[in-house]
């Protein structure tokens, strides 16, 4: 998108077009969705979707790009929360997401997990996703970095616990979507309590 | 397949249609991919496909349960080993994969990754994974459980355990193959050991 343009209505503009998106990849699905579908699902003229990006693929890297903000954005913590309560926090958000008026927090993750499959043969999605992992398992590394600091956590390698975590999540949400497992984050959320964050107490 | 033809050169003939769409698979991809691109990378004529599977539907759920045999059916455990490392032995099988000759376990696994994130939609491939999440999830559960028999490992709940384990595997090779993290089945194993396992000894 042209930086010059205005940026207020662009913006807006652009949240119809992503929301258009939505209602017509659950329609169609990535593989056979066309521009003409997303205009299909909104009021402005067609000519806005090209305007603002230069092909489907454009538009759904900005999408990935959209679906992303929205779940990274949505993380609500309380200023001075101690370094667990910012852990379960974050990652109860991961696994069960925030509200939304249109398509749910799993109707997006649909979405999001379909275009991680394909990522394996995109070098620009493979990095959007990439820049994001790196963020979310970044958070979750700095609060148990800072718990080993405080001394209310044993000194465990964060890294590597950031990762693991961030794997769980993954995995339980790929789990409830593809096999229909709909107790899966709950179950993840305890598995992670019981056997990973209990453990930054130990010895 | 009818259950009355002769059963092991059916057999011979299977392997060789499934290594075939193998080879197609990897040129043409799932949504693509025809009978006859199949046919194509085999010595046999395309009639045998279709004597043998009924339609490109009943091939791919065979091919599933291909894969699946393949990968389960690879685990070695010495006799009379103990609990410790038997899961050892398994969470690498996963993990690592077999050694073949065509196509290596990350090819294979690329196909049954694609196809648990299509599963969602697909009532008979999404059973097919289910049975096999519950034998390899069992098959942990059933080691741990020994070893708190045996009293080697603590108390803990075992299928939670089975679980987190499954999911983490499942998850460092979905990152493997996603986001090109060649190092996470290394990672997962170490993270799976530092604050998994280990934490059936403590208390």
């Amino acid at each position: 998108m042209s930086e010059s343009r205005e940026k207020v209505s662009s913006k807006e503009t652009e949240e119809v077009i992503m929301e258009a998106t939505f209602r017509a990849l659950s329609k169609h699905g990535y593989k056979d969705l066309r521009m003409r579908d997303i205009g299909e699902e909104m009021d402005l003229t067609r000519q806005v979707i090209h305007y603002h990006f230069d092909g489907k693929y454009d538009l759904m890297s900005s999408f990935l790009e959209y679906i992303i903000d929205q779940y990274e954005g949505s993380v609500e913590v309380a200023d001075g929360a101690d370094p667990r309560t910012e852990l379960d926090a974050r990652i109860d958000q991961c696994l069960f997401g925030p509200d939304f008026e249109e398509f749910t927090h799993w109707d997006r993750m649909k979405v999001y997990h379909e275009l991680y499959t394909y990522a394996q043969n995109d070098d620009e999605h493979q990095a959007i996703f990439n820049d994001h992992y790196e963020r979310i398992r970044g958070s979750i590394v700095e609060v148990v970095e800072e718990g080993i600091e405080e001394g209310v956590f044993r000194d465990v390698d964060a890294e590597q616990m950031g990762q693991l975590i961030t794997d769980v999540i993954h995995a339980a949400r790929g789990r409830r979507i593809s096999l229909g497992h709909e107790g899966a984050p709950e179950e993840a959320k305890q598995a992670i309590d019981e056997f990973i964050l209990d453990s930054l107490y130990e010895n």
